[in-house]
């Protein structure tokens, strides 16, 4: 089964607008900024109680978060939910029926191993799963 | 400051075929469903580790879940955090330049007085704040 909310993803276009604002919201700084280059995004952290948020620029016009504001605008992309055990949770989902988008988990942000769901079969909602990566 | 995420809210059109849906993906069932006459939805939550995911489906084509789902899809609606003082919350955002939609918190499912932020001021993403009646 899946555990709880990890992080929410927010796609927004301006990072330091956007940190500021969400610093005021939450009413706590961003802890963490970080570069994942395969996807061509920065992405800045912030805690809500137990919780995440994860704020992604893009850092390229053709990275996924870049094409998802010029379709939806900003806003939510994501929600990642936390396993145990990534491969085993994408095995029963896919036995289940659910789209994998990345069979192969791969290294995402803040130190975790993560693969989505197509958003087609979960009423349009981008699932996210991730792993803490134990070292 | 805001705590963690309490639940998110997430727009549906079959609340029964997304119920089964999202059994199957959490991996647990939905532990209760009730309806909000005064937004005209029925919800249904779910447990994610300490995290709760709310369905949404409408009950009126008026319904601001009906009128979302028609302009956006189905998808997340919106994110709602934990405050130990909603009121106290409320002008602390209000002083730092967010627009409150509802000023005076309502009751809203869950056994939880709420209020939402307008979107326009936070990145697109429709925050809602919620906080425990103790009765």
């Amino acid at each position: 089964m899946l555990g709880k909310i990890e992080h929410l993803g927010i796609a927004v276009k301006d990072l330091e607008a956007s940190n500021n604002l969400y610093e005021k919201l939450l009413g706590t700084a961003s802890y963490k900024m970080e570069e994942v280059k395969t996807e061509n995004v920065i992405t800045s952290f912030f805690k809500a109680g137990e919780n995440k948020i994860e704020l992604l620029a893009a850092t390229d016009p053709e990275s996924a978060i870049a094409k998802f504001i010029e379709k939806r605008g900003e806003g939510i992309h994501h929600v990642a939910f936390a396993v145990e055990d990534i491969k085993k949770e994408l095995t029963r989902l896919e036995n289940e029926g659910f789209t994998i988008l990345n069979k192969e988990p791969k290294k995402g942000a803040d130190n975790k191993l993560v693969a989505f769901l197509h958003p087609k079969g979960t009423n349009g909602v981008l699932v996210e799963l991730c792993q803490e990566i134990n070292e």
